[in-house]
């Protein structure tokens, strides 16, 4: 039987969210701009989940704007808002979806400045009050980090650059904390938002960024007047009909996933405790996910070990799915960010967990971790 | 029973599409870029689609690059390629994803020349070899137009740009076309084409680009090294499956639909013969496909006969879907573009067929024409 520890990169989609994708297909496969009842049928189904999924996060039905992904929703945002001369400000660690969007920002003469994290992945609250200034027009903060799991203060962070200033917009993804962490886009003074299904027992191919009233974007899809004329192209009925599903069986079950996953997390630690030279790079913590443990197991090449647990059919992640090529070769981004040293940072796994795993396959995991380990410590000596 | 005769704005998918999306979203339910076997499984699945996807046009699997869909194709190639400075030639009557795309990029210093068209909706090959100069980076033009279904001479506009210029590149917006007329890139000299999946009875959110080897674009979602470094984001590997297998079914069938669908078109024009006062805006000869026919009902407002018609579970529209509220108000911009006179463009309807329409629907969408006709003519007087 397959373990599959790998759900910060994609999750299995729910039964029903497949049962009503594929319905939706059937049933509203019209073209929301038509002027026609077929057309008419699916936009209403549009506007359902766009009520629902605003609710989730605090905001109104008009502030929810279809995109193909998290990754399009975060360059929709930023490309849609900053222009040359502008100043922004982001964290070290962010998404490639957001990083490299900046690099590439740069080019054209955007000031980006790239805030350090802490050993935990923290930034630094004073560093961002210092770094703000009247240029700046937008702060890019994930919620939760896709590779160790770090919860940034995200409400406090919102205080601050509401108090200095009154043009930076606030820009969360919150990709890998939907569904599992709370988020109010009122309360934390977000004004900006990135959402994706596929994190979350949804389909792929669609997400949705939230965009505070007011606010208006140039769009990164010029075409039709589809999504009040932020996105040009038809939407993706059916995927948004399996989003607003996943969100509803994510949602009703938030706290409870919330408490089982972090009784499987706090297991699997103390079953670590049972392997030498290892290091915690995401531990029990409030600050911390508990949908995300990552390890640096001493002495091992995260590659080399990835490769023997997949023989065993467990599956887990160096980094990132959308860096794996390069995080596998040369260690992730993300765990360099931190400052560990050279042979943690090569060293480091990724488990990831759902409300599907079970203290079963810890077990498992952890005997075949023992093997493998094992093996790979005698063989380098 | 409805009578879906608006199959240029979307299509139903293929009950074998529906099968295999809602079958690859359990079974290949992996991040392609995952380095296990989970994720192995799902590249795989990725890189037949390509391959089949690539033979369909003539081109080879390394040159398909996915998209949510035509929208977005045609946004990466066009911002992916032109730059301020640039000049590059569209026709007036492109779909919005370009026409826009070009209004956008003229604010930023590029040049654009807009091809008129001739009352056929005809671009002039001796306008176009004028035209061309040292600066001409882009040109792009569409196979099939999607309200009056004008086919260009693809392949001896391909011959002109490249006698022409070593530097201009040609993009052909196929969305229309694919599945339906033969597209060789190589024999037609095209370096760019854009392909969405839901013309075609399949996923909705999901397209390719074919960018000839060779060619570098500039990402329009910066983000992972997903399609070779030209489009960030996880692949949507359900769709992608459902695409590959709705461009199968429509392959296999490509020469018996277009007969069939040709007859129909016949038909429907003989049909109409039996009313008054109208103008047939796509008749039936060899450059127009017969997947479309629009009609002028002189007299009347398309949209006042076009909600007569859907009381009647009869769906058409009056331009297309993406641009449906203006041109439903004041007339569609393509049709204007063909030079009619104001009492032609206001009353276009477009009619678009698939291979699951019949004569009798045709019949009884005659019959339903002339009852609403002589309704609102009576109504007029």
């Amino acid at each position: 039987m397959d373990i599959y520890f790998d759900n910060s990169s994609t999750t299995k989609p729910y039964r029903k969210v497949i049962e009503e994708v594929a319905t939706a297909m059937e049933e509203y496969f019209g073209n929301p701009s038509s002027l026609h009842k077929i057309g008419m049928k699916a936009e209403r189904k549009l506007t359902e989940a766009r009520d629902f999924l605003g609710k989730s996060i605090n905001a109104s039905k008009e502030e929810i704007y279809f995109t193909s992904g998290g990754s399009e929703a975060n360059n929709l945002i930023i490309k849609g808002l900053v222009k040359p001369g502008h100043h922004v400000i982001t964290t070290v660690f962010e998404h490639h979806s957001v990083l490299m969007t900046y690099k590439e920002l740069e080019k054209i003469g955007v000031k980006v400045t790239y805030l350090d994290v802490n050993r935990d992945g923290k930034i630094s609250l004073d560093e961002l009050k210092e770094v703000i200034c009247k240029d700046t027009v937008l702060v890019s903060i994930m919620h939760v980090n896709n590779e160790i799991g770090t919860i940034q203060h995200i409400e406090e962070i919102g205080s601050i650059i509401k108090e200095k200033s009154s043009r930076a917009k606030f820009h969360v993804d919150a990709v890998q904390s939907y569904g599992k962490l709370n988020i109010n886009v009122k309360k934390m003074n977000i004004d900006m938002l990135s959402i994706s299904g596929h994190k979350i027992h949804g389909p792929k191919g669609i997400g949705f960024c939230y965009i505070k009233k007011g606010i208006v974007l140039n769009s990164l899809i010029n075409g039709g007047s589809q999504e009040g004329g932020f996105r040009g192209g038809t939407q993706n009925v059916p995927a948004i009909i399996g989003l607003h599903k996943a969100a509803e069986i994510t949602f009703i079950n938030q706290e409870e996933n919330f408490n089982y996953v972090k009784n499987l997390k706090q297991y699997m630690i103390e079953k670590l405790q049972e392997i030498d030279d290892l290091r915690i790079n995401s531990p029990l913590r409030e600050d911390f996910t508990p949908y995300i443990l990552n390890v640096s197991f001493i002495g091992v090449r995260a590659e080399v070990l990835l490769h023997l647990l997949e023989d065993k059919d467990i599956f887990v992640a160096t980094g990132s799915a959308c860096t794996s090529k390069t995080s596998a070769s040369s260690g992730s981004y993300v765990i360099r960010a931190l400052g560990l040293e050279k042979k943690e940072i090569e060293s480091a796994i990724r488990f990831s967990f759902s409300r599907f795993n079970t203290k079963e396959e810890v077990d498992e995991v952890v005997e075949v971790l023992k093997g493998s380990l094992n093996f790979l410590r005698r063989v380098k000596k």
